[in-house]
């Protein structure tokens, strides 16, 4: 038929522009690199805008369609942007917590040969507060026979009113590494204040950034600027993308020892305290090279649904799992409705490892 | 300076290339456009993946950089989607519903001269539901005494239980009908089930489309082949795009008598029922030339703001305001904690008019 | 010390008063209940809040302190909502829905002894809409390979926009049916209008009710009036007990063969198409006795992390998987992103199968 | 009728049984309040969870129904906390925030007499980032012509990304003060660390406290601690109850003269920034004796609505607007999308006087 060859013929001609555009497109991109060049001679920033909007009424004063003028602004600023986006990265780092940047899986190395990330799964638990050495002592020694190796406990809580049990502060801390050592296990507790990152180094062999931390910067760079790893809880309502660059604080400041933990995120469902983001696991380990733990109680907020929840995180390829344990949780000074017990813990834990999911 | 010229000239060859490029483009979209008008003839699709991927491998085969091989491909897809959109937007129709069709607002003419959109504010008053004759008709003497000229009353409630009282049904309707009419006011009401559109049409003035049933698809179409204004709510937790396309099926099928209500979006704020977008009101109405109301009750679930919130929505531009009244709140087989009792109502809509924000 | 002798004397006058009170609150409940029994007889509600007004304005007029008058009116509403909640229970059915009914896992039978819940895993695939016969064969031929029995395909779409493809309405179930019937699969299609239910049953071995019309009751209800198993989606931003009163209102018209599908509810994050609510399949399998599914398509929209959200998934406990496949997702008239192409769903099915989660 | 008259004795009873409860229930406060006093002598607290415990194994043993076991453990559960917050109440002070505490609404005097509250509108305007001398004071000119008297910049700025321009620190608070004072200017800018605090006490006239700092406890108390007013934002996903306590973190620690600012929270809608939650603002006042301002710049992140939300502001109740303005939003360092320029800020200012919302 007639028209399969006129097809044809449009079609080549396509074909000749299409090369055409990637020539030029590749020239501008050289031209734009040249122009960067003299620009950082002279100590002028690279981005002008006022140059690109000249550049783009000048393209629409001599547009003669068949696009309309905002198709053409739309086009022309992808092609602009395009050119811009190859200096910046050629200059600009890439991000450290990229997988781009690091292919390999972060492991993190911590005393008595406990690693995170690699393979093997982590069990991190404990009472929500650290109230007092023997309700902390209970708890160490329940774990240590457990197997368990790293317990957690919360020295400076950040609580939603000032009028709550705000945690007992530094001696809080010694209380946890007290019975930590008489126990045999590492410790990790929040720090909220960037001024106590360097007192509480001979505490913690894990240093906790909070939820509502997440983006309290000043504490972000504070905890880049020691030699500890640090985990960094997802904030209530953060993206991934937030999360991310949050890490990147850490990291930029040169402490490469950063684990994320995904804690739920606030949504409109009553039923759980918050939401259990899963999918936010394959993603930030696809996205990032640094281990990724769930905590399961603070992302649900009920004890009912513990034991599913572990295995679905374990399943969706999470490092670890951290969980809250406390002797009697219904005289806890905080989070009494979300604790386990000892022998719930006990139980919780046996079902997560008969799963299979639990590598050890 | 040396570099100064430097720069002038690679400016200059910059100019050259995108007005290349603009040239190249432009003489694109006409070859695509003419691509097009053969497919027609052959009566084939137009977009062809299996040739756009073609494009795309050469593209990259003859790609000798600076850019990547991702960044070659986003540039020509989207060098390529606009070509195509062109035609369609050539051979598509605009969506109806918006401003850029249709320059002026559009005005609702019901009957007895009442008018929607255009400069008035419009009061929808009136019970959750239709309970039964006394009630209805106690409601509808008080809102002809307030100047309230359109009433609301549900006679098909969508309720979460299927235990929960479901309203009246075609009864219902005709009790609205007859209280209306006894006091001169005009009606509306939802209807839920696209049989019932037709049946309806005697009963009301304005057929009332549900947040739970905003993308009833089958309801929309059935609502848009009626020759009778219809109210279409936002859905619980619908973007401001899912709802214009919502109306936008109604429109499709000929109905252009279309008003838009603002009812509140679910989010994780637990002190109100759910949360008036007000952002919501200046967009729609930018967006879109349909009337655009906000149902206050609904939005908020509380009594105790209303009147801020009404005299919000109109200084944001809306064209009228939604309010549940019940002579007997407490008694109500709906929505008992937040309707307005008759005297509360008055005191409600006196305090609204006060501000000088209710045009009359 | 004086004050333990004092303390034990406080704490036996407490004791004796909690007892009384339990005397009193239960000859209340028996009071109310045979003041329910003569309002039955005489036909008026049991529920009467003009009486428990005054009751209440009684009692705050009779109260000398120590307690507020709010906090015995919140304390005297509690008692009088026990006395009344009694009589509603002995009166009306508890939810179908629940557990507490219905003790045992509800088991569905479908044709060809494939049968839903009860411990097997059951794996749901195929297009998100039917296009024509070949494509539609074409899946169907792999799926058999890949051993799955119940194919899904969109016959009637419902769309953002009306002037998306719709659908080929009958025609599509009919071309599903022909395909699936010569590879000897299930299959399962949503239905979008209560007047399709019935000509549909010929051609569908299960109903879908979609995300959209979770709460379009008319739908449900006549759902629930034939006698063949529906899958219920959860809605876009439906809660977990909204969620379950929706197919109450299925199983209360005498279907009881319904299953519960979680397919992502809609949050602020944006790296997923919606955020997969993973405790939303222990709770719902804790709550109810229906099988629950999980939709790794429509809750991630990501190609990229449906083997681990698949396993997510079944590790919480969920009894089957929907996942979308079609022959070329590039050219699909709908999903073309998020639609895996055979080779990739035989991939994903094998890993999934892999990891021992998938109980065959 | 027979059964009238049953029906008045059976509610003669239900009068007297409600009068014995009250006389109990009021009793059994008595003796816990009598318990408290004898526990505060032996310094041991007041809830002790075990002896609760006990009194609830003790009242399921003795009922006989017809309240079910978990009806009574519910409603005894409610008593007792009656009990306990009654004794709480007359030891803890009520929120310091709380309009019960404080009728009249808090006014803040600031230098130059401006005052925010109590009637008079406030503006608040300036770049998001101060960014050079000549760019602050080209703004606070501008400013000071519109008879704007409080300016904002901000110098030290927390950015998702710490790669993103993050603020001239000290060196910015300097340029702002300067601008300032040159244009009789009152000045208003972010604060990140606790220690920054007591420095900037020199540069600003109100310290603000910004949205992802809602919750970081430790710079709520810092700010608790001077003697200057201080502005807080809503967190980007906080409850308003969060939102109220954070305040309170920071009026418990001495410092009165706090003032509050909505600025959107964290939605799925995307075609705003965030969704400016008007509701805020008459609920904040209610619950509040605090100022409520709105922030319209960061709530939509939309130049073409400011009008219209700020209007809706105003007429909700706010105390005032902040807004964002820079002498060349397209070259701003940070927000540039978002900014208006000069003569878009004098527009809009105009535009929200001429409303009549704006109180002089």
């Amino acid at each position: 038929m007639m028209s399969n060859a006129e097809l044809e013929q449009l079609r080549n001609r396509l074909d000749e522009i299409n090369s055409e555009l990637l020539a030029l497109i590749s020239e501008r991109a050289t031209v734009v690199r040249d122009i960067g060049v003299v620009k950082e001679k002279q100590g002028v920033p690279k981005f002008d805008p006022e140059r690109e909007k000249k550049m783009l009424e000048k393209l629409v004063a001599e547009n003669k369609g068949p696009f309309s003028e905002s198709t053409i602004r739309t086009l022309f600023k992808q092609i602009f942007k395009a050119s811009l986006d190859l200096q910046s990265a050629e200059h600009k780092k890439s991000l450290l917590v990229s997988r781009k940047t690091h292919k390999e899986d972060t492991v993190i190395l911590l005393p008595q040969d406990v690693v995170v990330g690699g393979g093997a799964s982590l069990m991190v638990a404990g009472p929500c507060s650290i109230e007092s050495e023997k309700q902390t002592r209970t708890v160490a020694a329940a774990l240590q026979k457990a197997g368990v190796r790293v317990m957690r406990g919360g020295a400076f809580k950040p609580r939603t009113s000032p009028y709550d049990f705000q945690g007992l502060g530094m001696d809080g801390l010694r209380i946890l590494r007290e019975a930590a050592d008489e126990y045999g296990l590492l410790t990790i507790s929040e720090i909220v204040d960037p001024a106590h990152i360097e007192p509480s180094l001979d505490y913690v062999d894990i240093i906790q950034i909070g939820a509502r931390n997440m983006q309290n910067f000043e504490l972000l760079k504070a905890a880049g600027e020691v030699n500890k790893p640090v985990l960094l809880k997802r904030g209530l309502a953060a993206t991934m993308e937030e999360f991310l660059h949050a890490a990147e604080y850490i990291m930029s400041r040169g402490n490469t020892q950063v684990m994320l933990i995904e804690r739920g995120i606030r949504t409109y469902e009553k039923w759980t305290r918050n939401t259990l983001d899963i999918s936010a696991v394959p993603i930030l380990k696809q996205e990032s090279h640094l281990p990724v733990l769930v905590d399961v109680t603070h992302s649900t907020g009920r004890k009912d649904i513990l034991v599913p929840c572990a295995k679905a995180a374990l399943a969706a390829g999470a490092d670890g799992i951290m969980v809250e344990v406390h002797p009697e949780p219904a005289t806890a000074l905080s989070d009494a409705a979300q604790q386990l017990n000892i022998d719930e813990f006990n139980t919780f834990f046996d079902e997560v490892k008969a799963s299979g999911l639990y590598r050890q």
